[in-house]
């Protein structure tokens, strides 16, 4: 049974980018989880992609795989992607290389070693590449791609682009609380429509032509869809790109809760 | 500061071994910890290899940084190569793609499946290759080696090879013996010493030229030197390669601890 994978940092401008990646000058320890290293895409690095993603920042599932969004979060973008008749032509970047410790204040957000990065990143995706549309997940990734479009590369490209809520935003206000769950889902779908509108006719080349299914007020079956194993480092356990939930942060108190990640091999992987 | 590293499996053989990698049908869950993927070499996969050495199997370290040998085993390899004048011109690659649980019998060492997966690595390493010395680590890697010796590849090669200790034998037989300890290790390094003395002479083109310095009693300053942040993936924090005993396998009863891997990041790398 073969085991498609993503190679990573083969070629440049990626193997320079990854040797030269900003540490606490541009990312404080105190509002960034910088003990983890950075974690710097998911997708295809050859050019081929048809869509970017700029997500938020990544958490503890990122940390073990090495790759962005492959959680709840990441299962709700491939379904995103999959109404736009995109299935692998796509690639992701994050606001952020390293997690948020607490909150990001406003000059964390501006620090411009932090942008100038970032922007060498969505310069390699986008300059001379074949993007035809761009996703940017909650308002911190709308601001990175503003700031991109504030740049001279950014003047000179014309490309279609959606900000459309975090896929995990309705978790993250509710705390909880299911009814205000359901309501904070049925507006983010509502908004992920006005997205998908906007976005689908900038697709000239989809991986499959789709007919445009729009969501309704709740995820149904097809609207999660998994991460793909291709998207995944050589040689990681099925498990890890197929199950959630499998790494957590524990401890007693925050300072060793901070340094913490238990992994716990999902029972149905064990013999 | 510029971060170096392995950018892993990005050509042929390469790419295609980490597609084709066996599962359970050459490793039964049994006997080897299989739920957490294959984890296939640390060194130079680019042809600049001068030596090839083949370890035993992964533990947990190696686990979360997807390369072999970055424990204190490994430290005590890249002391080994060094003695050779090697210091990045080598290739590290195990006898067991994944962690052995409990001990290995003859049936497991024996599969076929299992060794001709591993031989197709070991061609890759040496045929049309510029590798000038082998060093096995320990019994069951020496017999990796003659196994392949007894294929026709490697038949039709003559390359220098010696056999020496696991680098960790001493731990795993004196089990926390101090005298014990300290015999093992003297008896280990004379084998040692034999070693490198074979292998020497066969290393034309090391990346330093160095003068033969044989270990001592006990390890030294300098016999132990660190795993380079080179052979690491992007993006691992320096606390992963500088540090040893940062992940444990943890829990109430086997199958718990089976299941898990419990990483804490030293307190010197947090704020």
């Amino acid at each position: 049974m073969p085991h498609p994978f993503d190679p990573g940092y083969c070629r440049e401008p990626f193997v320079t980018l990854c040797r030269e990646y900003p540490g606490t000058e541009a990312y404080p320890a105190s509002r960034f989880r910088i003990e983890w290293g950075p974690i710097f895409h998911r997708g295809r690095l050859d050019g081929s992609a048809r869509v970017l993603v700029i997500g938020q920042d990544p958490a503890q599932h990122e940390t073990v795989i090495r790759r962005i969004l492959v959680g709840e979060a990441g299962r709700r973008v491939q379904g995103f992607l999959a109404k736009l008749g995109i299935f692998r032509s796509y690639v992701l970047v994050n606001t952020f290389l390293y997690s948020v410790y607490g909150s990001v204040n406003s000059a964390a957000r501006k620090n411009p070693d932090l942008i100038a990065y970032r922007n060498r990143w969505l310069d390699a995706f986008i300059i001379g590449q074949q993007v035809e549309a761009v996703v940017t997940l909650g308002d911190l990734a709308a601001e990175a791609w503003q700031f991109w479009k504030a740049t001279p590369n950014g003047q000179a490209t014309n490309i279609t682009s959606a900000a459309i809520p975090h896929p995990t935003q309705p978790e993250s206000s509710s705390k909880g609380d299911k009814t205000k769950l359901a309501a904070a889902t049925k507006a983010m779908l509502k908004k992920w429509n006005t997205g998908l509108q906007l976005l689908a006719p900038a697709i000239q080349h989809p991986d499959q032509a789709v007919q445009l299914a729009l969501y309704g007020d709740a995820f149904q079956d097809g609207d999660r869809l998994p991460i793909p194993e291709e998207d995944m480092p050589a040689g990681l356990p099925s498990w890890m790109h197929e199950q959630d939930g499998w790494a957590r942060r524990v401890g007693a108190d925050d300072q060793k809760k901070r340094a913490n990640i238990t992994i716990t091999v999902p029972k149905t992987a064990l013999p």
